[in-house]
């Protein structure tokens, strides 16, 4: 059974070959309208996400299919008490593909570990949103053509936003790409996500708009900042305003994964380079396409890291082991040798 | 595009032709069975409303089309710090037709105005509720043979029943309808709506019951009040029972917007005149008529009433401009010659 | 109309009938895919289940209907204030049948009662749950060959667990069934549902285990013990794990109606003889056939009994004529001989 956790889940050709199925899709609707007809997904929203949601039910009708709607199953019978892992056994007996969303590192891991049907991540606390970052490249790939030889500014808060760790990952496997890195040093990318790329960074979103091809904006909380005088000062130079748009390339694109509050202003939205409400209409797409290649049910691709048993139990407090008990503490090596929980990725002892 | 805040959107001959594909409907239903096949209609209730919400949801599926349900708008995350511009914005990429209910009075012409699919109010606080009186149209259509020469109760809270309202100034439009308006002196109709129709105002059921061609019974909330003295004096009189009943036209029939709490007593239900339960039969095949029409998508009708920048911002506190401060402040000139803000109608300097 | 409100509604034959259209579909799928093509299904949840919600709402599905889901009846407008009878009577005009859970004994008879589609209870307070007994009888039937000549061990919650008094009701219809109740004396069987049937009683579940063909679990809740000490000296003994498994039988089969907590231990899931991720698969099949059976309308089956109007009103807090006073104040004469509330089957004064 496939499951997508993670973005690198799955490899660059298979990205390539949902960005294909996406384009199709947009091309010629009709052709899938029967595609998963008779089939059933399940969206267990363990915290609410209506966005992420509606996207996800408005791709399984589009591609003709049923779909059984958990919009608040963290207080659902289903929750109390009862373990993501056998959640995902039930639902495994009701639907065919269970998108999952849920306030834990890793808890998305565990559903699929259990279900059995592919299960999608549609978010596990501050770890992976794959399709947000499917959604983010498909929209890339059809503004500037593909995802070589791009300055890609990401403004805001890079230390939390895991939007952002998740885009420059999937983004890091092409040529050619140079990171701006724009933030105040508070909330600055940490190292472990700096590996391996070319990148550049700054406090000034003003000193680095002129260089970018894309921007993309995340939200800044005032609730992240230590000192309260800093975020008065700094709060203003991370709004992009049609002022500040002047800045920027003529081709320039703006992205956002929303909802937004105040970063960008309206003024901006009726630039031809606003591309965040794009970013909606094309994640519709790769979730259908996404869904409808878990549902063919190749069980090709990225094998799973093996894991073992840890001797120690994972001390990360947002960690899905800590909210369930009876999961056995797993490990695995991680790319930097370090033994890490299977789960949520935190370091653990071996 | 087309969408539908108020009632009197539509014109007459267009409420002509919803009845007609009503009653087409109830006849044929099979010839609509798949006349929205394909089509996705979302429903955004930011308070909870079930019937109506249920209501539209049978109706999109009579016409063979897909729901996107969100019961909980208001605590999902599309509220939180989420704008209805950006809302509607959003889910016009997710959907093909978009029914709003707010307690904001108009989030539902904001949500319009920013959408790129149609938009049908389903209630924007005290405001407007369309969909209800087009219901109530086509009861009384039904039952009364038209709407020519009918004298019409209204019983209850006159002052702040939004159904009353709207209802009459649907009515006003047909010829020799004489308006009966029943309610104590501090639940009265307001002044603006008794402009060019003809009524009459009593304080006593038991007195205007014999006269009625139709009785529109309304709740009455003891809150209301400020004299409670005067709320248990007054209480029962404006409870219909089987008793008061006796006192009612053979052909009188009694209607209401649902739900009660006691101001009808259950003996009046087997009464072959009570229609309340028939309205929301009645209300499902308006409300498929009008999905219909709208997403036939004829753009024709009445045009929207040309808005100016207001120099004052709307000082209602009910109004949706207060709740979401990016919104311009515009206004227009009401019929009455007054400066009135755009989305709810209250009057603003010019 | 026919509805299904105690699976006592339901004859043995009838039963029989159920079981062999789930076993069909299971074989069959594609026949039914159709089954019940442009029909609507109401999902009415006062209370959260969402297990059992989205059976019926995957039931639904893939005999090719709609579902109109109410997750949340009890926060929604339709409860404030409005009686479960009007209720029924709005949805019969949205609906074509309805599913109601309500957590007050005899709110689905009174749905039903008012209603003018068939009604299935999803369960009503403490009272009934038939759907999920039908779901027991078919995972027994699959793995057991039948009903007769079962001794059947019952271990956990006994006084309030209605799971297992309906399922007792539902076997002790069949030929040279035997029961084992396993629970402390506190939660023993009340001695009602003993009536008529072959049994013995212990504490001990090691004791019991070699001799049951079925050992069927539930979940004791602390804070049913009025003496702490013993729950604490009893609380392992009925936590079923992998040690006492090997007490069991080869073709001992472990049920559950779940969600458990601990009292089956996550070791046990591997066991070849653990069937209640299995129950819910059947379960599924189950509400198919019911659906499919009272959708096609036959009316006969069991004569509904002759309620008379009650001298005295119910006096059981949990019953719904506590919660909605305009209910009259039926009773029925009960197999005891004893005048019971035709809702609650509480008894009273005649």
């Amino acid at each position: 059974m496939r499951s997508v956790i993670d973005t690198l889940d799955l490899s660059v050709e298979e990205i390539d070959e949902l960005i294909a199925t996406a384009l199709d899709m947009i091309q010629n609707p009709a052709a899938y309208e029967q595609a998963c007809k008779g089939k059933k997904l399940a969206t267990l929203f363990f915290e609410p996400s209506t966005r992420t949601r509606l996207s996800f039910e408005a791709a399984m009708y589009e591609l003709g299919g049923h779909v059984l709607s958990m919009p608040d199953a963290a207080s659902s019978s289903i929750a109390k008490g009862e373990s993501v892992a056998d959640t995902a056994k039930v639902i495994s007996h009701l639907a065919d593909i269970i998108v999952i969303r849920h306030p834990k590192e890793g808890a998305a891991l565990v559903a699929a570990r259990n279900a059995s049907v592919p299960v999608i991540n549609a978010g596990d606390g501050g770890h992976f949103h794959p399709t947000q970052t499917l959604a983010d490249l498909l929209t890339i790939y059809q503004k500037k053509g593909g995802f070589r030889h791009l300055t890609v500014g990401l403004c805001g808060d890079l230390k939390y936003g895991r939007t952002v760790h998740s885009l420059i990952s999937a983004l890091s496997r092409y040529d050619d790409i140079h990171f701006v890195f724009i933030a105040p040093d508070e909330l600055q990318l940490p190292d472990y996500a700096k590996r391996n790329i070319s990148f550049s960074q700054t406090n000034a979103l003003e000193e680095a708009l002129p260089r970018l091809d894309i921007l993309y904006m995340t939200r800044i909380q005032r609730e992240r900042f230590q000192d309260k005088t800093q975020y008065e000062r700094l709060k203003n130079s991370y709004i992009l305003d049609a002022d500040k748009m002047k800045l920027a390339k003529p081709d320039c694109i703006v992205m956002h994964p929303l909802p937004r509050v105040n970063e960008i202003s309206v003024d901006v939205d009726r630039d031809p380079r606003a591309c965040y409400f794009d970013q909606v209409y094309y994640g519709k797409y790769m979730r259908m396409a996404l869904i409808l290649k878990l549902l063919n049910g190749t069980t090709d691709g990225k094998a799973e890291s093996p894991a073992q048993e840890a001797t120690r139990a994972c001390a990360n407090p947002r960690c899905i082991t800590t909210a369930e008990p009876g999961l056995p503490p797993l490990c695995k090596r991680g790319e930097d040798g370090k033994t890490r929980c299977l789960y949520c990725e935190a370091e653990v002892g071996g």
